[in-house]
């Protein structure tokens, strides 16, 4: 690599944090880990501080003096910043290179956009900076000249599939030389893929997420049982790619060997394999366009399982088609099955609905919650009120229907 | 595309030329056939001059009176050329852009090495231009500019994986910012993979020439039944993408679905999938750095069998073993790995000798042809000297062979 990168890890105590943290301790000739931030495990942050001596840390407004403290404590003297101003800030902090924006949910929205805006090099796992504002996102983007980098196993598969020319310009992939024909989103199948309707409809948390390949938090594991979470990430193709979703498909290849695939009109079909681990498609992106060591296990080919391909049944996992009906009709429409699904998959977590009442309750939402279109200039505040319609909405359902399927669950 | 090409195909009427010839009609925009050339099908070399009327065209010299006066009969005033030194005219015609190199072994060499020395785009199937003259034809191609595609399935599959930087020039691979860490070059295992060695050691022709996937001529179906045509790519790849053998692994893919991948260091897995239809490589070299519609089904990956990876049995494909011996011990040494297989391959077609004994002639080739070590300034004529007795020995030894082994034969 050529020049030191200044990094900041926003979500440094997930599991994304985990393993971009390792990579960049393993290279720390090349990169040099500026600023942190977390917000629950606060003992953690206090240790990779200890690890990393960042110059910026954040950490919720009401830790901040007492993390200070512990850090003084410590002998460390890293800034310490409060809450979402705090991440805002180091987003735009115009020492950082590249910001790994890995904070889950619409809490990661505002500093990923603040990141773009500040023209950064965006390491994105969050999703909702796609799924809720995916317009706005890409335009802050090209207008700043940001550079986005998607870290989830799929897109970076996919990016890596596609030439330097459409890596660098999604809007390229429409010109015919270039030959792209559509993309290939493939999907475990969670643990129900060999279970029928009836079962998924009896199955309890546990069961939920047991994912077969990936370890995860429970309400991705949650999404990867419905498959919503294929769903979100095809809207996200959508927007990091400039595709339709017509132009996008969904594979189940039970597996998780083949991660993506990009389909040329020659007949090509370019996948990227490998193990399930993180560390390679975030080593990718912290080295792009050039490749470092991650440290992940080379795939043993010859250990393999045969890989297989199946098409996924709509029926069972009706998210994944509701997830193409709003990308259709739009942002607004995104932001609504997001809102709706979140609040559903906290209703089963907490067992208060079956695992399918997820995606009716989805639909419904989809359908009830009344909302206008947004444009690529819309505010976070507008985003923000869409998506607050649509948690009242859906809490409002689940409170009524709570009470009838009680009597139905197990 | 942005120019119109003009392409001479050499060995028309084969395989390749038949699929070069449906992509270059179906694009007749952007590609013109400027030149043909066919040796026994002459027949359709007619019909293929009917269908494009190409400005020359090339046979047996004993043939081109005769072709010349069909061709006037049909009205057509193609210049007719014949021999060795037509196919040299028309690989370093100035009026060519791209030359097809699609004449089967040792005949092809010649034209093929004046096609680079002309600095012509060559889409590259001959095989004995890397086997018989690699550091030759390498060093050609990048002292007079040439552009080397290669169009069978294995090596355009890496080649598509790979970045455009070491597309456009293979010494770029040992770039450690690049993180090519091994090339995996796929392989059916051909028709015994199910099958013990004294299976193999009892079949006879219509059984080794039944390749389970691809539909091919019979020197390279025997080639794929002992691997040694895995062997030759496997040499073919070592010049290709200037790589020692033990940076390209052979991993046996009963489906020949993926068609090779190029190993990361960052644990990514490149790999190019396709169905089994030679039109789509050629589309891909036609047309690079751009691609084109190759009319080539695409894959049904819902109707794939499941994906299977076996690491090869050395035992059983020694000819895979004495390829990567070959390589290590130079040019020389591949050039009598060649004769020497082509002689007993035609020994095993003419129910001489036993498929199993393949390996052992080419063995003891290997280790009791004396030849001094070739440079990439060699000559054709040194290339042959070798090459000639390389086949003498194998003739001579088959001959004492035949005698012993006719009694062992079912």
């Amino acid at each position: 690599m050529t020049n030191r990168q200044r990094i900041a890890v926003l979500g440094a105590t997930g599991s994304i944090g985990d393993s971009t943290l390792a990579i960049l301790a393993a290279h720390s000739d090349n990169f040099d880990v500026y600023a942190l931030s977390g917000h629950q495990r606060l003992d953690k942050l206090l240790q990779l501080c200890q690890q990393f001596n960042p110059a910026r840390v954040c950490v919720p407004v009401d830790k901040v003096d007492d993390f200070a403290a512990k850090l003084a404590q410590a002998g460390l003297d890293s800034e310490v910043i409060g809450g979402p101003a705090g991440l805002d800030d180091i987003a735009s902090d115009s020492q950082v290179d590249a910001v790994v924006a890995a904070i889950v949910g619409a809490a990661g929205l505002s500093s990923t956009l603040k990141a773009a805006r500040a023209g950064k090099r965006i390491l994105l796992a969050n999703k909702e900076a796609l799924v809720m504002a995916g317009q706005v996102m890409i335009s802050l983007v090209k207008t700043h000249g940001a550079t986005l980098l998607p870290i989830d196993s799929e897109h970076n598969a996919i990016f890596q599939c596609l030439p330097p020319s459409i890596q660098q310009d999604n809007t390229q992939i429409h010109k015919s030389s270039y030959g792209v024909r559509k993309l290939w989103l493939t999907a475990s199948g969670g643990p129900f893929l060999q279970h029928s309707f009836a079962h998924m409809q009896q199955a309890g948390v546990a069961e939920a997420v047991k994912h077969p390949n990936w370890s995860m938090g429970q309400k991705i594991s949650v999404d990867s049982a419905t498959m919503m979470n294929k769903g979100l990430e095809l809207i996200e193709a959508c927007h990091l790619f400039d595709l339709p979703e017509d132009k996008i498909n969904v594979v189940i290849h039970p597996q998780s060997i083949i991660h993506s695939m990009v389909e040329y009109n020659d007949g090509s079909y370019l996948a990227q394999l490998g193990s399930p681990d993180m560390k390679t498609p975030i080593a990718h992106a912290l080295s792009y366009p050039e490749r470092i060591d991650s440290g992940s296990q080379p795939l043993d080919l010859f250990a393999l399982s045969a890989l297989e391909f199946i098409a996924p049944d709509l029926q069972k996992f009706a998210c994944l088609r509701l997830a193409r009906q709003a990308m259709q009709a739009g942002t607004q429409a995104t932001i609504v099955l997001n809102a709706a699904n979140e609040i559903a998959v906290e209703a089963f977590l907490a067992e208060r609905i079956r695992l399918t009442d997820i995606a009716d309750i989805n639909e419904q939402a989809l359908s009830q919650v009344k909302v206008a279109s947004l444009t690529a200039d819309a505010s976070i505040d507008d985003i923000l009120a869409i998506d607050d319609a649509a948690r009242r909405y859906t809490q409002t359902l689940i409170g009524q229907m709570a009470g009838q399927i009680a009597g139905q669950m197990v």
